[in-house]
């Protein structure tokens, strides 16, 4: 299944995401993604050093300047 | 919606938007927008630590720069 | 209006470019850009906090490391 | 045998990917990969210094943002 | 005329390219170029302060990494 | 010749190639290389100043990555 595919899996789910640039971490739920990886968060958080440091609520995140995404343990 | 449809969905709206680069924060009336998130922004400033440290006015933002974009609330 | 076509109406005019990169802000008039935001200045300056650094004279820009662009007042 | 085939030749073993930005070296077995060098890794691992760092498990890199990638030797 | 065949007209002539990443600023004679900005470049000098820091030779440039190119006065 | 037919009339031959990332000077055997820059080396040393700092062995890099490639003379 190719990496793109894995992302749409994780449609619905609460993600962390790591980016280019300042601000680099973010926690919220996928609600959509595109083949280039540009994606939607809900109920975003900016995190660092794993808490919560500024809430974002519904952020659109660029594909190229994601680094990388993973599912959260929930 | 696919992420770039949420974009599209915050044209004439006040809008917060990070970038890649030196100057990073900018906020202001999203007035355009293509499928490559390049954006046209009216009365945009430059913010610091939420404050407006910088009027730039009309600006172009070139999407690929663009790291994540939100909708301010009003 | 897309963010193109509102760069392709600063031809002709005094425009400022903030780029990626360790020389970030250039002054100049915009002579042509293209789809990509590749931009041709002539009578480019590097500036830095608001004042002529150097003279760069006629310069390409490539687009993708563009951030911003807005027209300046005249 | 293009470059990228190789990346495809990978699939199924422990890799070490470097990438750009704050989190930049990544362990784990390679499962998917496509044409842009976007990588499914599982069990992953960042990793500094040679030593684990911080368990990942399933994570997508997306492809412009690594650096390189070759295969462990097991 | 658009900014790549500005570029393409400085084929033969010596010229001036700042780049993104650590080394960013060489001084050579463009022998070639493509329409993504990718550049030959014979006789090339990493450039510091405007000295010539190391001689490179013939180097090929990757355009996504061209911040910006101008001709050299002669 | 095209930039990109430079870099393929470099295969089977020693190429040092700088990059953007923490770890940015590779010298090995360019192998093969498509048309995005990618490339595939073997026998691959990260260098620092010049000296060999970490044997990489076999190294895909990817092509927006790469700043410049020039051949080692033999």
């Amino acid at each position: 299944m190719f990496p793109n595919k894995r992302v749409q899996g994780m449609v619905g789910k609460r993600v962390h995401v790591e980016m280019k640039g300042e601000r680099n971490v973010l926690e919220g739920v996928l609600t959509s993604v595109d083949d280039y990886l540009n994606l939607y968060l809900s109920g975003a958080n900016e995190v660092e050093n794993g808490e919560r440091k500024r809430l974002l609520g519904s952020v659109v995140v660029r594909g190229n300047n994601v680094v990388l995404i993973n599912p959260l343990k929930e």
